[in-house]
């Protein structure tokens, strides 16, 4: 099997082209190949796969096997891959995931720019409890376990993200704090955290602890929460940078919950091989 | 950099033919190359070279950047890789290495057999002190941490191992057990730990503490030691096949100090790539 392997931010993927090779033939080694001792090492498997609906079609398989909607990660690099394949000409495509139809742009300086969608501030769309109803903007949050107070913002990315404003990101300790406020009563289905420290008017250092997974390299949809909790706090206006340990992404918004928030990043091309199934 | 990803026991490593390739530009991108999520992931680079003295040269460099005299697992993928690159005709090869010349020999079942040389069982040679002279079998050791008793046997293989056979091997805590036994004060130079559980009169299950890096799924020399150990505890007669966490290896040994050790295992090439530098 012949496949590249892309990282975006240090989130990596085993890029397998499905016009060439049989997606079920691969699949049912997506374990063995993301074995990061045994097999090539990934955290997932994307293949590009003919559309009806866009210009092609992008299916990612997680490392356990399991497939999964989107990547903000992945479809940054499987824009940039597809122009190597010259399966697409445009710098702007389409491709459908199972989050629907999304339109990642390659800028000239190789970025590639995703729309994400609307934020959702609702209470309920989070969903959070005991705050009230309406946005929850710089809120107190008492967490039962430790005892603690936090300032918290609830921004959903389609998934649930609680951000709280820090003096020192790199003071917190993430895999103490993130697991307490995951489990936090407040958040029924649980939730992503996110510890921000504002290191100029329009940069961001952001830890993640992301609910599932704990500390990760890079969360797209964390990043655009974290960008919409410092705009909803006035703290930045327009966008911002922010710097993850993966590496750095910038994410616009105008403030308008009826806007969308798009994420600009890396993506970039590690090697390429031949893998024995 | 054209490369061979090869496997051993889940001890993974990137080939490079250093008959085609430069060292020195490789090697200063010795720590990007072996990362997880930004290169190519392994746990270590291994060249093959040109030798005055041996058929072959093999330099290993960990992920670190550091360079490492030798590696039981590295040396068995060598030998397979050196034939199917051409270098080499015969099955049993010389191979240069920073831990003198050793001969690896391809069986016809595809498995490599190594010769690792005599176990030390002076209580000096180990480093191991407060048991008194000679070897120390099935000696008890107090650690003072856990206020625990062990039955331990040192065997050195050039490093320390201090071997304790115990009724149910996948019972052990070994990330609390190994670091405290590590750095008991018994051992002046510290020492890799091994839990050993006897499955069948010539088959024995074993769990490693290594010394400075914590739990792997496989350690070459610790299985020598484990199967002396056993030999020199009555346990086991000739050899025997030790099953680890990252598979399987067979231990050769008559008992006599004098002569030596040999380790037979596997070794598998999992695929083939062109890197970035």
């Amino acid at each position: 099997m012949h496949f590249v392997k892309w990282q975006a931010l240090g989130n990596d993927f085993v890029f397998v082209n499905g016009f060439k090779e049989k997606l079920e033939e691969v699949t049912k080694h997506t374990k063995e190949i993301c074995d990061r001792h045994f097999g090539i090492g990934a955290d997932g498997i994307i293949f590009v796969l003919p559309s009806d609906k866009a210009d092609l079609k992008m299916r990612i398989f997680n490392s356990d096997g399991s497939e999964a909607e989107m990547c903000g990660n992945g479809i940054r690099a499987f824009a940039k891959w597809a122009h190597e394949l010259g399966l697409v000409k445009e710098k702007r495509i389409s491709v459908e995931t199972g989050a629907g139809i999304l339109y990642p742009e390659i800028l000239d300086n190789g970025m590639v720019r995703v729309d994400m969608g609307c934020p959702h501030l609702d209470a309920k769309e989070i969903p959070a409890e005991g705050f009230g109803e309406g946005p929850i903007i710089n809120q107190t949050l008492a967490n039962e376990k430790n005892g603690k107070s936090y300032q918290v913002t609830c921004v959903s990315m389609g998934n649930p993200h609680c951000v709280i404003f820090v003096d020192d990101a790199e003071a917190v300790p993430v895999t103490e704090e993130g697991p307490n406020l995951e489990t936090d009563p407040h958040f029924p289905k649980k939730t992503n955290v996110e510890f921000v420290e504002q290191l100029s008017p329009n940069h961001l250092r952001m830890r993640v602890w992301e609910r599932g997974a704990g500390v990760t390299l890079a969360c797209g949809t964390g990043t655009c929460a974290t960008v919409a909790a410092a705009i909803l706090n006035g703290r930045v206006s327009g966008g911002a940078d922010v710097t993850l340990d993966g590496g750095q992404l910038h994410i616009e918004w105008d403030g308008n919950p009826k806007d969308h928030i798009f994420m600009t990043g890396p993506a970039e091309k590690v090697f390429e091989g031949d893998y024995l199934l």
